[in-house]
């Protein structure tokens, strides 16, 4: 089989859904996912059955020295540091939950991958409802990008990010469409057994199942009111 | 003491030769080098002894998975792809020498670094001579990737790369006047005793010292015969 493309996944609802959403559309993908300490890092696991579910191979990389760099500023590695609830987060142009570069990091992994197989494509699953916090999952972080590897003389790479206009509900739904099951994806900052359902992520994700009128499958400690009712949970 | 900027270093002579430069102009940098298997590993040990004399910290990231990617189609990496003479390289617009995307891994590390410590600059060692064959040491890779940085919300990191458009004489003649010993730099792609004089890296350092008119203090297994000429050995 010839590999077609490169995605960075991590296991989460817009990776695992551009994963299923690209092999629909016929690529013949190999998956590259990050342990960079992240508290949640049961999000690997889930990246590992989505691939192992589509037949998509995939390349785990291990980042010790990355996690000590991050832990000085990022909430997601360092467990000194309080995840930020969703009204936190909302109010910062850059919370702390924001991972120094980790975009960036991934995606030249990514990138250099695709270089190295001769393939062109590489997919990041950047989408609308992060680009609050993180301008790296911006429209114009991704086309700045393009900017660059468009100098690549022999193989310029495209990054592909067909959902970074898509709500969390369009990708839900679509999602459901090519039969994902979400119970099998990992959002929360938190590294609980359980969702914790008050971070900001969580919180998102959330929004995103109500405002796509489907409850999550995923169990959660805590679920907000407004998603009891509205799924009468 | 407070650093000021981020500095990627490889123990080859354009590094080093910024290292010493922005360390003149009032710079307090932290350095990152790293081990991707290339063969001419010699370099890190250089790098570590002028680190070490400019008393600068320096952080050693070692990129073991990112070997496994480059060895597909590097010759730095991989010992069964030779290593192209000057001539060879010179008719490549990407020589087998080209390591995939390592550039930009390297500088997504530095920058990382540097978000994480409230640092701004990240200086880059790109110069002249490499840009016939390497996309990403050119002034257009620099300005594109700016644009890319320029995005940050909070800490738009910048990348200098004060000598993009210095030649290697120039280099090397500001380094002398610095008091670098050159001796303690290492270019070659081989990863042999001494330096081969012969591969495309050992040839442009060679012309570099030619052109300025000083003899390259490293020991070399093979030299040129116009260089010989040129110095008397």
């Amino acid at each position: 089989m010839n590999s077609t493309a490169i995605i960075s996944v991590s296991g989460g609802l817009d990776s695992t859904t551009l994963l299923h959403y690209i092999v629909g559309q016929g690529e013949k993908p190999i998956a590259v996912m990050f342990d960079y300490g992240q508290r949640h890092d049961k999000e690997c696991g889930c990246a590992v059955e989505q691939c192992s579910k589509l037949e998509v191979p995939w390349m785990f990389i291990q980042l010790d020295e990355y996690q000590d760099i991050a832990s000085r500023m990022s909430a997601l590695v360092n467990p000194l540091i309080a995840v930020p609830t969703v009204q936190e987060a909302m109010g910062d142009p850059q919370p702390v939950s924001y991972v120094p570069n980790r975009n960036m990091l991934f995606l030249s992994y990514a990138v250099a991958m695709a270089e190295s197989l001769g393939i062109r494509n590489v997919y990041y699953g950047a989408q609308k409802h992060d680009t609050y916090g993180y301008w790296d999952t911006t429209p114009e972080f991704v086309a700045a990008l393009n900017g660059v590897y468009r100098l690549n003389r022999k193989n310029p790479i495209q990054i592909l990010a067909p959902f970074v206009n898509k709500s969390k509900a369009d990708e839900i739904l679509l999602g459901i469409e090519l039969g994902i099951d979400y119970a099998n994806t990992w959002s929360c900052y938190q590294g609980g057994d359980k969702a914790c359902g008050v971070c900001a992520t969580c919180a998102e994700r959330l929004k995103g199942f109500m405002d796509a009128g489907i409850p999550d499958p995923l169990e959660y400690a805590f679920l907000p009111s407004g998603y009891k009712q509205r799924f009468g949970v």
